[in-house]
C-alpha cells in the first residue's frame, strides 16, 4: 500500500482544511495517509521527519505569511537536514499546498520555497496537473471551481476573513483532492 | 525633468492598456515618459536600449505567456548584454507589470525575472507599493479595486477573454496608474 | 524502449556539451534519445515539439543569458502553448541544465524557469540527485567533482572564457551524465 | 545621518563576518549602523523590529539552511506583519546578504525570500552592484575576488568548513563591504 505524508502547519485552521481535503483525495484513490501537524517553529519534529522517512511520498503545506512557508514548516526543513546528508529521502514523491487571505500574496513563492527543500532531498516534485479553473470563459475565478486561481506549481487556495468551514470555498478543497489523488497515484506508480 | 522609459511588449492590446496607465500614472506625477512597445524577439533593439540608457528609470512590461516574459522581452534582456559589461544601466531604478488570463499563472515569476535583469545590471528596484484590494474585507477582487489580486513584486493585471477596450478592469487599470506614479516620485529623489 | 527527448539552445557549443553528456548517461541507460538543437527565437518549433510529444520525458538545456534562459528555448516555451491547451505533455518527467561563465549569474532562476514550464504542463520534475561534490572537505568547487557548484534544481555547469574541448571540465561533463542516468531510471519507472 | 539596520542570523559566526563587513563598509560610508542579531526563531522581535522601524535602510543576512533563510530570519518576518498591516516600513530601502558551504545551494532563493519580504513591505531593493570577479579572466572564483562566485541579488559569500577567522575569505569580505557602502550612499540619496 503506498504511504503519503501530509506535513503541513495551520494557523487558524484553514490550512488544515486543505490539508484534510488532499488527504482524503490520496486515501480515495487507495494510499495510506500519515496527517503531520506542525505546531510551532521551536517543537520536536522527529514524528514528522519520521512520518516522511517512512512515506512513499510527502505533501508539504503551510500558510503562506509575508510571502512565504509559515516558520514551523520553515524549522521542519531545517530540521531534516541531517537525514539530507545521508540523502535518506531520495527518490521519494513531493507535492505542496498553501493557503492565504488573497489571490497573490507571493504564494508562488511559498511552493517554490517547498519544491527547492524536495530538490535538496533529490526527491521528484509533481504539481496538481489540474487545467485552469476559468480557461475557456470570461469569468473569472468562480469559488466553486478547481483550481480557480491558475496554480500549476502546487494547490494555491484563498480564504476569506471567516471561520474555516466557510472558507476557503468548495472549489478550493476539490483542488486540493485532485492533488491527494495524483500524488497517490504517481507514488503508487513509482512505487511498483 | 525625470525621464522614464516604459519597454514592452504587447501580444493583443491587453498589456498595452496597463502600459499606458502606468505612462499616464508616471506623467502625471511630473515625469517624461518614453514607451518603447517591442513587436517581436528578432528586431533590431537599438532605439528601446537608447531609450533605456537615457532614461534615470525603467518599468518593463510583458504579458506572462506559459509562466514567464513574452519572448521579445526575453529578447531585449538578451540585446543589453553589451550595456551589462559596462554596468551602463547602474543605479537607474527599475520596475515591472504583467498581464494574464488568469489570477495565477505563474506571473510573480515573470516579475522575478524582470528583477533578476534590473540586479544584473545594478539598479534599484520597487514594487508598486499598494496594500491589498481586499485587506480589509471578506470580498475578494472586486475588479474596481486596485491591487485585486494582492501583488508586490510588481503589478499585476488579469484580462477576461475579451477585447482591450473592456479588459483589464479598471481596478488593474488603476494599480498601473499607482506604479507610474510611485516610479516618477522615486527616480526624482534618486536624481535630486 | 523509453524516450528521451532533450531540447536544447547552445550559444558557443559549451551547453550543446553538456546536452551530449545528458544524452550519453540516458543511452547508457538504456533509453532512446533524441537531441533537438534550437537555432533562433524565430525558427520552425514543429520537430521539437513533436521530440517531445512522441517522448516519455524531456530535459531541457539553455546558457544563461542575463539571468534566465536564453530567447531560443523561451520562445520555443511560448510555442508550447497550444499544447498546453490540450495538456499533451502531462504525466511526462521534465529535467534541465544550463551552462554560464560563473558560478553564480543567477543560474538558478533558468533552471526555476524550465520547472515552471514543465509544471504548467502538468510534468513531474527531478532535479539530478547528486550529492554536493564539496560536502565532506575543505575544497570548494574542484574542476574534476561532479556537482562541484552544489546544485540541486537542475545540472549547472560553467565554463571559463575558452572553446568547447576544453571547458565545462570533466566534473560538469560527470554531473550532466548523472542526470541523464537518472531521468532515464525514473522515466522508465513511471512508464512501466 | 542616515541610519542602517542590519537584521541577521548567525549560526556558527560565518554570516557573523559577513554582517561585521558589512556594517564597516556602510559606517564609512557615514552611516550610523544598527546591528541586530537574531538568536531563535521563538525569541521576542520586538528590539530587531524597532531597529528596522527607526532605520531609513535595512539589510537582512542569514545563513542558507536547506535552500532559504534560516528560520530565526523567517519568523522575524513573519513578525512583522503588523508592521506590514499599516505599511510602517514603506519607502526605506532594503538589500540582503547570505553563507554557506557551497557556491550554489539555493543562495538565490535565500535573496530572493529578503527581496519578496521587501517589497510585501513597500521598500525598494538594490543588489550589491559589483562587477562579477572573474568576468574578464579565464580563472574562475579566486578567492580574493569580490564578488567571485557571479551574485546579483544580494551578497553570496562561501565559507568552507573552517572556523570563522579563516572563512568566508578576503573576497567575500570585500564583497559585503561594498554592499554597506552602496546601501548606505543610495540611502543617503533616498532621504534627501
Amino acid at each position: 500500500m503506498t504511504k503519503i505524508a501530509i506535513v503541513y502547519h495551520s494557523g487558524y485552521g484553514h490550512t488544515a482544511v486543505i490539508a484534510d481535503a488532499v488527504a482524503a483525495g490520496a486515501k480515495a484513490a487507495g494510499a495510506q495517509v500519515h496527517l503531520a501537524r506542525l505546531e510551532s517553529a521551536s517543537q520536536d519534529f522527529t514524528p514528522a521527519l519520521e512520518a516522511v522517512s517512512g512515506a512513499d511520498a510527502v505533501i508539504f503545506g503551510a500558510p503562506t505569511y509575508m510571502g512565504d512557508v509559515s516558520a514551523p514548516l520553515r524549522a521542519f526543513f531545517e530540521a531534516s537536514s541531517k537525514i539530507w546528508m545521508g540523502q535518506g529521502w531520495k527518490d521519494k514523491l513531493a507535492a505542496g499546498f498553501t493557503n492565504g487571505l488573497t489571490f497573490g500574496g507571493n504564494k508562488d513563492h511559498t511552493l517554490t520555497s517547498m519544491w527547492v527543500l524536495a530538490m535538496q532531498h533529490g526527491m521528484l516534485w509533481t504539481g496538481p496537473g489540474v487545467p485552469l479553473g476559468n480557461m475557456n470563459g470570461n469569468t473569472s475565478a468562480a469559488p466553486e471551481a478547481a483550481n480557480r486561481i491558475g496554480s500549476a506549481l502546487g494547490v494555491i487556495a484563498q480564504s476569506d476573513n471567516a471561520a474555516p468551514d466557510v472558507t476557503p470555498p468548495a472549489g478550493d478543497r476539490e483542488f486540493a483532492r485532485l492533488l491527494g489523488e495524483r500524488v497517490a497515484k504517481l507514488a503508487a506508480k513509482l512505487a511498483g
